[in-house]
């Protein structure tokens, strides 16, 4: 039978400032990421939403990023490969913490935003992040784009990989996403992109933008809690899987 | 034989800014207290930091402070208890990432500054650091001022503690700190400085500052290495109590 | 004909953070304060709250706050007298770069939360904040807390200033404002705080929380847009004020 | 005769921190550029450094630049112009402030690090900054890479330029720098560097790193203070260009 994972980006406060639908999305996921201070979170809001995501019993993975608040980790930011390490290595270890005290394990870790996205492609990047999780807990499932250069550098260094698939995002062609100054970048039509994840999960075959088939790899989907109508979208996507009877299971269990 | 542990705050540089003679201070301990990014120290110099303390043997612990780095953790801020909790916990945690990269244990903690300052007077301050130390590992240990507040949490928490002496401080006939708005905070004959330290770990009674003489508990005594007179100093605290045939061991350990 | 100007606080969004409803609040407001990127705000989130408010022709004020934006300036904090003068004279600077770009006059300075607090009660930090002001440009209109320090430090320091009227607290029979701990700090009923606002506008007099009639001073009051509740609140202050024949007008016009 | 500006970037530290030998360097220079708190730099250090470099007589220049204080501003940040634009104007802003306090004028502003490496490549980042100089004030000068994008951006917005002329770097035939990963980036030969400074300015041509001639434009030429050997260097360039009869002149006056 078909299984895949599906996670959502939590723990996204900061302070006084409130992000995220975070106890609507726990129902919903089988796994969660959380920001570890450095793009978004503090240790408060850490703490609490751990110990949320404890609570619904769903895997907990460390969600670093750049150190840049106001850029929300979304800025490129050249960090050298051993600043990469040692930021990444000082965030999976604060979120892991937390874990410790509610007596749960830290499960996986997935980079967020332009680290998420350099690490696809930049292989130096991709290894140092791949090293920081294996000198920290070589048992961590490494979370990165399907067919990204961090998959490739998670396995060279031993660790167990997810590969992500983008429900509402345009593919390319050669496997790429669509970029996201392209109009066609994110799907307009709903029910496509419901039916197309059905399909990458099922078959591990979609159409890419041009209408070619190609190959995916979708071993955990990202479910958005930003906002109302993203919840709406992930309860469609999450029912459709049901329907269709792919079991939904935590990839890093 | 009387034994007591030297101890030193390492790890407070920043990016570009270099703060301390570590390289030097790491021969002169037994332990030292590494900055955890919050008052000073970033993940790089946190790396680096760990792994020179590891090569040289010397014991390692965090030294987390108040989220403040422009004022170097010094200044009083009001934090709740339950963010001290979250903040103490993130910083231990985030520095026990990197010993656990460099295949050492994290031994202690020791708050930094105000936050120590604040942990010897304030009791529900000091429950939440003990609480949030044990919640991470309740085999560290737990350094605080000599008779302070922090300890009795400490204990009361199930953790080993280690009362902390300071060599360059004058004392109140109570045993608490002269404040350093006085003029005789600190000990201008460095002579009596050191003689006293020793009289400190042997006997457990030393002068106050109105010659009164009091008990003292020094489990460990704090060095500085900011500068070249530090160090001096500290190599004539060292070579005093050898000479006096106190046996320089982490209390750590 | 009695006049007071409403003010709110605005511009405390900060990156990918979005708080409070500018846009709506700024059409029921004769000036705004906005916040300098210290305990809230950014470059980006000031420039354009600048310039909506300059649009909308509303008088624009500097509304600095402590260095602390994971507790939004609200936590106490002890800079010195100093480090206060320089922080405040910063941010109002940088704002007031804004206000040149936009073409329209910085026109007051009020400080935020914690600061605001203290500079009500703490004559030292008062002067600094007044000082800092002053150096900056002495036709400034400093707004504090009706009654407290910081308007005799502004009066003293040679500035104009405005004496602001809570809508929605408690005094005491001194003048000051009930503290936040106790449950009767907040008034519960907003028809009798809608009308007290008129009477403490029109009359300088209103009832203490233990019924005592008090003089106060409201030349100007703070309106809040955070939520949906607090522009509906703020919308019966002003209609009620202008039915009183109230006149509503920027005091630092 | 042949005239130059010497100037130095100071009012580096930040808190505890430390950096740069400000006090001495003041004397050698003509103009400073003092750093406004994003890359390095604090209000109380910018207070102090502008209180000094206005009890010498020199002019004072902002010194804006990413907002990345463990990175100290020398790693490439993707900001957008727009956001480059309010950083910059937020930035000289508050650090006119403190001259307005100072009752001494705001001279220049010459941006840092990577920021000024960009702005030297980069059209669309050269005219945001150039925009915001110009928008706070049109009467500032703004000073980049002699030959750069800054200095076109800078007379496009009607502003007034000086060109920067490096004194230890060895320049490629066309006219730009060695990059720095290149071995012969910076000048071994001290004498040689020093005779280049006065043939830079007095004649406008020197030696590119392959032995052809080059035009260069010096306006005004970077002297360190980050430590003793710098001194020497700077003085020994201050030396020669005095000896040579160039009157030492800041070139924003």
């Amino acid at each position: 039978m078909a299984r895949v994972d599906l996670n959502s980006d939590l723990g996204e406060s900061f302070g006084r400032y409130s992000l995220g639908l975070d106890n609507e999305v726990i129902p919903l996921v089988t796994s969660v990421n959380i920001a570890c201070g450095m793009h978004a979170g503090d240790p408060c809001v850490m703490r609490r939403t751990v110990a949320a995501a404890a609570a619904a019993g769903t895997l907990i993975g460390a969600h670093p990023g750049y150190p840049d608040l106001q850029g929300f980790g979304r800025r490129d930011m050249a960090l050298s490969p051993d600043e990469v390490y040692a930021f990444v290595l000082y965030q999976i270890s604060a979120l892991a913490g937390f874990c410790k005290a509610e007596r749960v394990k830290l499960a996986h870790v997935k980079p967020h935003g332009q680290l998420y996205n350099r690490a696809a492609k930049d292989e130096a990047l991709a290894q140092a992040i791949a090293a920081a999780v294996h000198d920290f807990d070589p048992s961590l499932v490494l979370v990165g784009l399907a067919g990204g250069k961090l998959i490739d550098a998670g396995r060279a260094a031993g660790l167990a990989v997810a590969q992500e698939f983008f429900a509402d995002r345009n593919y390319m062609p050669d496997g790429t996403l669509v970029p996201r100054k392209r109009d066609d970048a994110v799907i307009a039509d709903e029910s496509f992109a419901v039916a197309r994840v059905v399909r990458a999960v099922q078959d591990g075959r979609i159409e890419a933008v041009d209408g070619t088939i190609i190959e995916v790899a979708a071993d955990t989907i990202c479910i958005h809690g930003d906002n109302v109508h993203a919840l709406e979208f992930a309860k469609k996507i999450r029912a459709a899987l049901t329907q269709a009877g792919v079991e939904l299971k935590p990839c890093c269990a």
